[in-house]
């Protein structure tokens, strides 16, 4: 036990622990010097609860801009863009007297069918943690606090207030952590909200080894940690194990006074916590930060900004888009999408937008020499139940369709609008299938059937299956969820104003069983176990080289480019490299290129994915205009994590760097050889044979031993070497071989006391 | 502490001490009434140590019948085959003076690279326990008592002796363990081994809940623990887990002692360990028991009748087997196995046999009148590593290919032995691969393309990779390791005298790449996590359905079978049923049909394998015959673990049972109506509303919630009832919705109550 740290305060012990909960359901505590702060969604745009409203104030929010939500943002791999996105929330929040901001998301989506994967970035850590970190800078900026969510594991929506995702610790740290890691090392977020979930049986909001040993401890964070709304179930376990803030409140502060009384729960640890609240309270009322003037009209155009950056070119067959706005064509637009714009998701990052702008309009202002002509083709209401409703939806159904085919056969281009229904994916609930909705998969398949040359335009929070009709279709517009501008990036890009700008950060797989967690999501009787390890998305197709229908990294542009000139300069620490190559845009219109950086590795059986995502740039480039890409890696972006040694790992080996378009179209490649980080390791009685063998100081020891060994196995039994290699040098002792326990004994000090004078 | 129980015997301490530990590599310590037991190895032969021979006494053991290892006794699927086998065991155990035997050996194959898979039976659990209960039964009816092992989740041979298997609950209780238990609860062996390993991060030998709590607490077993030679860490941990006997001994009897008189470990728990070896020792020195002498001419028979039941014929394109005995044909036999076998494994297994036949001398036998020229082909030889011998040896290997495709070239026929030499697969290492060696498979290709039709006769402990040549040749026989009696039996097989009688117990991938441990096998580290969870095998293939080159359970035979009057007769007790079947021999030939039954589901979400293994008949008839294959099924057979409630879970809803000769080749099929086992689940404050929904007390309590909540749903929000009822009613009561804390207690104590008094 410390001695608690007298506070200068004078709170009372009930006034502490008042503050470890929210005062209401936006609101933290205030007492004594500590103001109250309000708290508000807005990982993608401001949901500041109207004065009056409903209580979590879903759907009756104050207006503001509605950015692309992260599925969007993410495709952009646009670093800067979300920095000045992180701005405009922090500009808003200011103004709207808002302290602190409950995002970025940035959970790992596990599987294409999490319900809330259109509030994350990707698949990947790497580019999660990259656009997280932006968003973070950018909001923190302007003196709100961000809240980078939900720490951890959170991959689910299935059962996720109780479920135990069961990780092993390489996977948590290769995989589930780093984009965590990275945010708060590097853009140091002044608050963090924590999970629902369990994680490996204990909750995700009472998990010490996470919230304080490694949050704090190794990853130096001085913020405040709170939990998701309504996410504790101990109140002082919660409190024990580093979480600072319930939210919202539960009328328990008085077991918080019971276990202090009792001694199970130290005041010190109430002490921290009022530390913590008032730096973020200072933090989040600095009068010093700018406080820039909120420009509505600027922020909608960088939301439309940022979606035409954020779209996929998926497929674009014999260059049809972009379409010639002065052509004159007639242009059928098929799909309530069009005129009912899917811009976000829902839950509790719905925003109320400041307006919002659909494709149908912007098609017509954009081309107003073309003959645009709607259908809407199928409606986006939820279905009924009963058979007479069944009956008339039916009826409805097909005549929307037959409308539909009736405009695209008269059209000398379709403009198809498909995508996902608010009500097939949402916050609260995972989906059951990758496929479209039935009545626009027909509709598709009536409408490519046409002469007229179809482009999809898809509008979906998380990957959908394509592979079954992508080839019916001239191009396909992955345009996930484009926020309030999306409308106008859309014809913006469709009649070539801009090129799309997105790469995919998740794959599309072919087929739903293709997906590595497709035997263990969401997992049975509270337990989800993380089965497949490291090798989430692409780190596991392209391991196994399965075929894939769209993989990561991939998207299409409207020129072309080409790579030159990789060089890699070493570092100036052990085993990191400068990585720049020249990069032209070989085409006739400008765009924009993402360059992959990726690290390869080459193993018979394979103990690590075969290629990670390790940096990237992205070049804008005027038609005919050379750049360069310049990605730093360093000893880390080699490393793996040793699970025995609970430690980062770099081996000496020849690494491959591989720098491409996408994670399968790689341009240029370098070998690079890592000197490993030196670690000379411990030896025990449990240490292998072979271990012994392969140690500076205990090789030396046992050299004899090896060499008659190797003698041996060279007369004939060379699987001999093999086995006993494997075999703890302990286990010799009973083999009556000469090797006594004292003498292992002996070693095993010897050994440690030479590593230590090293 | 229980006081200690009063030992009859007066032994003192030391005593006591001693008898955890042998005296010797083979034998077991004697004090005070209990004599020393000889212990040896055996799974499919006696290894019974030489007087003066090596200390381990491998390659020089006393001559004992050489039966097929389980991996070729497993494909019989004769559970009165393994019971006669056992019979033979246990009387030249016996005759031998031999107290127990170690084996059977019955772990599950979770990769086809498992160094000492062909010690185990298969990769599921259903057939390895029904093939290791009869070995059990039929060793132990000769007083010699059957040492199943090794338990448990020991699955690979690299870095076997410290590598933690971390397996979740519900794997373990599906995959690992059903195969002890069904062995330890039906056939009650009187010994068995823990093996090297950890498991979840516990040595097995120290595993408390594995040793105790299941297998003496659960399955009722009441013999005695012993170690895996060498697998004991901490002798005082290991006694304390309920480990009885360490082997070899280790000298460190001491600290037993010490630990009893410093009061770490109950003396109590050593009078434990010497009543049980009191009872090994009264069993296994049964005069009454039966000891009829060893014939070893019968025992030979025995064993080349056991390699006939094991081989599985894969191919026989156009009918090319059985060949005719009287045609006088011109037969090359080619491969060195015709002439040197490959028999069984290496390690601790190999046992010197009464005699061995070879292929090529039976074949000669058997077909006098055919003209038998034979080649080697290839060397099993390992190759050298310096530059010269190998020079030299590809010179040689060209020249014994050469002589083998000359002796092709003229032949009617070409029988081609293939398969893996001693050094590629071996108990001590696993295997990388799943290729044939280089120097056969070239020979293959020459020799596949002359124009004599080609058998390929395979010799090989575990699966090999025959997808990229299957289709070359014309007939494909899969021998495994067949024992002594191998030779005679192929012969036999060859020309018809019998038919080939196995069928696969572990599926014949692709390639190495789509097994399901593919990514995670043999782990690293330390560690090899079993992420594919209960998807082993056919478990995986078939519920994914990935092709595969051969299918769990397939084989052909000489005739043919036709399956008609599928019947299920409700049993005794509930969701149990009695299956039958008739079966005819259509064909001209006798034969022997395995009639297999599956239990199926249909899942749109996988949460279980999409069909398992759960009963099967071997079914010999003659030309023409009808037979009635029964089979039954219980509750346990429909059940899967539930790793939230720690038990066995019947769901109520339809099965499909699958009746067929393959696990994809489906017969007849009948869905059955399971009731499910009628639990009534205990609520709390942490089930989900969806939970006290579907709750017999606990919906009643919130029927008018319900009622509130469909009625808002069904206005336009279906998918906040999918939300709602995954939300923990506890949760509920910070919603203000007028549900509280207190209201959720007094409900939960209700259903308590109204629950205990069912």
């Amino acid at each position: 036990m410390t001695s608690p740290t007298p506070d200068p305060s004078d709170l009372t012990l009930a006034e502490k622990a008042s503050l470890t909960s929210g005062s209401a359901t936006w609101y933290s505590t205030g007492a004594g010097d500590i103001p109250r702060l309000m708290l508000t969604d807005g990982p993608h745009g401001l949901r500041r609860q109207q004065e009056g409203g409903d209580n979590l104030g879903i759907g009756d929010s104050v207006p503001a801009t509605c950015f692309p939500p992260a599925v969007g943002l993410g495709s952009s791999w646009n670093v800067d863009l979300a920095r000045r996105i992180g701005e405009a929330l922090g500009r808003e929040a200011r103004e709207q007297g808002v302290h602190v901001l409950l995002g970025p998301g940035m959970n790992i989506k596990r599987s294409p069918l999490g319900g809330r994967n259109f509030e994350y970035v990707s698949e990947d850590p790497h580019i999660t943690g990259r656009i997280a970190a932006a968003l973070v800078r950018g909001i923190q900026s302007r003196g709100v606090a961000a809240t980078p969510k939900h720490f951890a594991v959170n991959n689910q929506e299935t059962d996720r207030m109780r479920v135990s995702a069961d990780v092993d610790e390489r996977t948590l740290r290769e995989i589930y952590l780093p984009a965590f890691e990275h945010v708060v090392t590097e853009a140091r977020p002044w608050a963090l909200m924590s999970s629902y979930n369990r994680i490996n049986g204990v909750f995700a909001s009472e998990d010490h080894s996470l919230q304080t040993e490694l949050l704090r401890g190794e990853w130096g964070f001085d913020g405040v940690v709170m939990s998701d709304w309504g996410a504790v179930n101990d109140r002082v376990a919660a409190v024990s194990s580093g979480l600072d803030l319930e939210m919202p409140p539960s009328d328990t502060d008085a077991e918080i006074v019971a276990a202090v009384e009792s001694g199970t729960l130290d005041e010190a640890v109430l002490d921290t916590v009022v530390e913590r609240l008032r730096l973020l309270a200072a933090r989040t009322t600095d009068p010093a930060l700018a406080t820039d003037p909120v420009d509505i009209d600027a922020h909608h155009r960088l939301a439309a900004d940022a979606a035409a950056e954020a779209m996929v070119l998926l497929r674009n067959e014999g260059g049809l888009l972009p379409l010639d706005a002065a052509a004159g064509e007639r242009i059928a637009v098929i799909g309530e999408f069009a005129r009912t714009p899917r811009y976000q998701g829902g839950g509790s990052s719905r925003v109320v937008p400041t307006r919002l702008s659909t494709a149908l309009e912007e098609i017509r202002s954009v081309a107003p020499a073309a003959s645009v002509e709607f259908a809407a083709g199928f409606s986006l209401e939820t279905e009924g139940s009963d058979a007479g409703t069944l009956a008339a939806e039916a009826l409805a159904t097909e005549a929307l369709a037959a409308e539909a085919v009736a405009v695209a056969a008269r059209a000398d281009r379709v403009l198809l609008f498909l995508g996902l229904p608010d009500g097939y994916e949402s916050e609260g609930f995972d989906r059951e299938t990758l496929a479209l909705p039935a009545d626009q998969l027909a509709l598709l398949t009536r409408v490519a059937a046409l002469n007229a040359p179809v482009v999809v335009i898809l509008s979906n929070g998380a990957t959908v299956e394509v592979a079954d009709w992508a080839n019916s279709v001239e191009a396909i517009l992955e345009t996930w969820l484009l926020g309030q501008g999306g409308g106008l990036a859309t014809a913006e890009v469709l009649f070539g104003l801009v090129s799309p700008g997105g790469r995919l950060t998740e794959t599309i797989p072919l087929r739903l069983a293709d997906t590595p967690s497709y035997l263990g999501f969401p997992g049975r009787d509270g337990h989800v176990v993380y089965g497949e390890g490291v090798y989430v998305g692409y780190r596991h197709y392209n391991t196994l080289n399965t075929p894939v229908a769209y993989e990561f990294g991939f998207g299409l542009t409207y020129t072309t480019f080409e790579y030159t000139d990789l060089s890699l300069v070493p570092g100036e620490t052990a085993n990191s490299w400068r990585i720049s190559v020249t990069v032209q845009n070989t085409g006739d219109r400008d765009g924009a290129e993402v360059v992959q950086a990726y690290v390869g590795v080459t193993e018979s059986a394979p103990t690590r994915p075969a290629q990670e995502l390790r940096g990237f740039a992205k070049l804008h480039l005027a038609a005919g205009e050379s750049g360069t890409a310049v990605i730093n890696l360093d000893a880390r972006d080699f490393a793996t994590w040793d699970a025995g040694q609970h430690r980062w790992r770099v081996d000496a080996g020849v690494f491959t760097v591989q720098v491409g378009s996408s994670s399968r179209h790689i341009r240029l490649t370098q070998a690079v050889e890592v000197s490993g980080d030196g670690w000379i390791p411990e030896l025990s009685e449990q240490s292998t044979v072979g271990e012994w063998f392969a140690h500076p100081v205990g090789g030396q020891l046992l050299q004899s031993v090896r060499d008659r060994m190797e003698a041996f196995a060279a007369g004939g039994a060379p699987e001999l070497l093999k086995m006993v290699e494997q075999v703890p040098i302990i286990k010799l002792t009973s083999w009556k071989m000469g090797l006594t326990l004292e003498r292992v004994r002996e070693m095993v000090a010897y050994v440690a006391a030479e590593r230590s004078q090293e």
